[in-house]
């Protein structure tokens, strides 16, 4: 990486920068890539494309941010031909349409796993957080009720408990092995069993939440997992059950969750993710069996340096020919 | 425990019960023994227990509720000279004055280890909730400035973390395998070096903090511990530094941890225990870097009940003249 000494500096490769305005990692970029930022031109995205595409030597590879600012579909591939790899910012790639690159042959590279320590480290602070109410009676506490009202509502243990995780990826793995330490009892639904785990394996979501006091989240996003959580799901998990979602917000039919939320059909839920965030259903933000957090779990100081080296990588070994390191499609 | 059928009912023995208004408890106890409650009795302390010294048969054991309601000192002792036997409804017992329990041949007996996975998940919580600004970034969202404000600010990870656990008892062991599971990297203070575990021990609390990016405070209070985390400790945890109290309130200088708070000399706190409590510095309650919850860590549903019957077995125990259960003076 970078130029040896007394060799002539490289023409350094042109990379598309897709983010949403305010996000980080664009200076460590420029020292590597020459970067067309979407923010930064101050362009509409057609217009920001086409000025891009009619470069003399338009760029090959894009960066592309989850969260939904763009999805890279065939309009957009259609508007800057010369893409040849899609970089994702996030593990997920529900942003980008797979398909559409296979077709045409280019190739995509997710986070691999530069975010999954934090994530499943955020997901059980949210667990425990919902599960002993910690940020509900820290608004007790804030309000000044503890002196007028005395002890705050009991909450329930974590010890014991059965949590069902909905995808044993490398997050959901990590997320089992923190719950396993405080005494909880895994059990999984993902596309097969894992041989590498005992966890107990469900092969239909229903029937894990049946045995769950505690859903927890973890999956890609995509077809087979879109609204994976639906009503029927959050009734087997019942008046007593927890749902925990740091993987999409579209995986939960979340009408249904306000809905179960608001009638007491579940207990509980800690949400980072949202169908239509940064949109929050407004139901939610008045209920204290709730803690919400804006798709923070993959946001650490560390995690944002990591990735940045990590997209850095990617694009080098794609402009140099090497395999991608952490291919969606290679 | 019971009757045997057939057999008379026995007399239940009278036992003081020592509680906080609306604190739980009495039911089961009413059941075993002949209680008298310094709630409902609705008389000051010194009536009742001028009261119930003056029974025919006088109570020869109490339960002393935790949280400082009433210190079991020889003024206490001295109104109910046949108290022969003090039970805490806590795990510490600084609120029973154990010097003066030995020279009476008090014997005192705790709560043992029903509280301390739940302290010890609660702790945890706590962690991840300040290193991550979890409660933080919840105001943020309900508050509804996700849309209008964009991504949070960042927090940071939990692995890697140099975390120092001051008193490796029962949940001090508890806390370090949970954060284990996170990665962190375990150092701990206590009152000498445990053979049984392999993280690094500090004789000084001021070398520990030194060494520490997160301080967790464990231990009994007790004239040792008072003010353990002092002006010197915070500062030698330094700017990054991050302390969690699931112990006593006094065992931080709690005026010295608000000012350094203050100060940013260090980074946040995650607080269950306050010197005064119900009593909270107010300069804490606007602050985004500190977790605040209201002596909370002991309590669920689970130990709630657990404690209920471990009290009923130490009680039972004394009364047959039997070992107790968890005697911290036999």
């Amino acid at each position: 990486m970078g130029t040896t000494a007394g060799e002539p500096p490289a023409v350094h490769p042109a990379v598309l920068f897709i983010r949403r305005p305010g996000a980080p990692f664009s200076n460590a970029m420029h020292q590597r890539f020459r970067v067309l930022d979407s923010v930064a031109s101050g362009e509409p995205l057609a217009a920001f494309l086409a000025a891009a595409a009619a470069k003399p030597d338009p760029p090959r590879a894009a960066v592309i941010m989850g969260g939904g600012v763009v999805r890279a579909d065939a309009s957009f591939l259609d508007a800057v031909l010369s893409i040849r790899c899609l970089v994702s910012t996030a593990a997920g790639v529900d942003h980008i349409d797979l398909a559409e690159c296979a077709r045409r042959g280019v190739a995509v590279a997710n986070s691999g796993t530069v975010y999954s320590a934090d994530v499943a480290d955020h997901a059980v602070g949210m667990l425990v957080d919902v599960i002993r109410r910690v940020s509900a009676a820290e608004r007790f506490v804030r309000r000044g009720l503890w002196p007028v009202q005395g002890d705050y509502a009991l909450g329930s243990t974590l010890r014991g408990k059965r949590v069902g995780i909905i995808g044993l990826g490398n997050i959901g793995s990590l997320i089992a092995k923190r719950l396993e330490a405080f005494g909880c009892v895994i059990h999984y639904n993902s596309r097969g069993p894992k041989d590498s785990v005992a966890y107990k394996y469900f092969p239909d979501v229903h029937d894990l939440a049946s045995e769950s006091e505690v859903l927890v989240v973890a999956c890609a996003l995509n077809k087979e997992t879109r609204h994976v959580v639906s009503k029927d799901v959050l009734e087997a998990l019942g008046t007593d059950g927890i749902v925990i979602n740091i993987g999409r917000g579209a995986s939960i039919d979340e009408a249904e969750l306000v809905i179960a939320l608001k009638e007491g059909r579940i207990a509980g839920a800690g949400l980072d993710v949202f169908e239509n965030e940064p949109a929050v259903p407004s139901d939610l933000l008045s209920m204290d069996n709730v803690v919400l957090t804006p798709h923070s779990a993959v946001f650490t100081l560390e995690s944002r340096s990591d990735l940045c080296e990590h997209l850095i990588c990617n694009l080098e070994a794609f402009f140099s020919g090497k395999p991608l390191l952490t291919p969606v499609l290679p």
